[in-house]
């Protein structure tokens, strides 16, 4: 190892997010962390009580276990799709390409909207799939797990499909884009 | 809405990773599904009751909640890591940039060799901090959440800094890539 005097403080090429540890760590400061962090889109959807699809893009989405075969991702406790996931069992999962950048706004933008259209079909226990998504996984709840006012859902993969091949689709820096060169 | 005909056997777009619903599905079917989505690299590191430096490379790190600033991350709990993280209250999270490949790939080799080497320093209760990285977080473990054989680790964010800017690394298709061109 270095220098054993380097500090969070003392260090110029990490300079404090906040210089009082004590003190909650600024909004701000949080979230350029995080824009730091590339993340792969991913769009969860299910049907409320009623029956009627809801859904959201994620971009939470992380393998927990391979065996048996676990997914996680996260969510505001507030957000429109929440009550369902609470009523519902099971959910579809889908890994976004490029091609699907346009689907990936429609489900981050006004909910009355996010179903209108013919960009997807009707799957597995009757839930919303995405057409033309790279793959999609039908998930069965096993965990809501609530901290503060989010969530975090751990679902058991029981099922899915691979759709044509395509660019990943990401989200880095408030704008989608395809993984670059290797490095 | 579009064809209610169409299912997850009979959609030629979507072939099914398992045609029995019933089946537990097929390993590397879940595997090659997950290939298809991106992940930003990060990096977690923590000391053991003994005061050993330890940590991993993760693809699983995402934003939990702003307010407060909570995150998540998964793992084995057969990793190396997971004694230390059981111990230990206090783990640093490091989001990588292209400059770190090096470093992920350290984080994700041998055990004794993590550690071994100038690429660290000492940071906050004497957590080992990652040099270089496009910013970095201290985090205070709030849950640990068991599924199986893995778990869903929960940080509250604490304080953290921020490096010199960096393509943000990712690790898609078995490849680290640094995000391209926007769509």
């Amino acid at each position: 190892m270095n220098d054993t005097t380097a500090s969070r403080i003392t260090d110029a090429s990490t300079p404090p997010l906040a210089s009082d540890p004590n003190a909650p760590l600024d909004l701000a400061a949080f979230k350029h962390a995080f824009r730091r962090h590339a993340a792969g889109v991913a769009a969860v959807t299910t049907l409320t009580a009623e029956g009627k699809p809801v859904g959201f893009t994620a971009t939470s989405l992380a393998s927990l276990s391979a065996v048996p075969p676990l997914a996680t991702f996260n969510m505001a406790r507030s957000a429109s799709t929440w009550p369902a996931i609470v009523e519902n069992d099971h959910v579809i999962i889908h890994m976004l390409g490029a091609r699907s950048r346009a689907v990936a706004e429609k489900l981050a933008g006004p909910n009355e909207q996010r179903f209108v259209g013919d960009h997807w079909h009707v799957g597995p226990y009757g839930l919303p799939v995405l057409n033309d998504v790279t793959s999609w996984m039908l998930g069965r709840i096993v965990e809501r797990v609530s901290v503060h006012n989010s969530a975090i859902v751990v679902v058991q993969i029981e099922d899915g499909g691979i759709g044509a091949d395509d660019d990943a689709l990401l989200y880095h820096e408030r704008a989608y884009r395809i993984p670059g060169e290797a490095v």
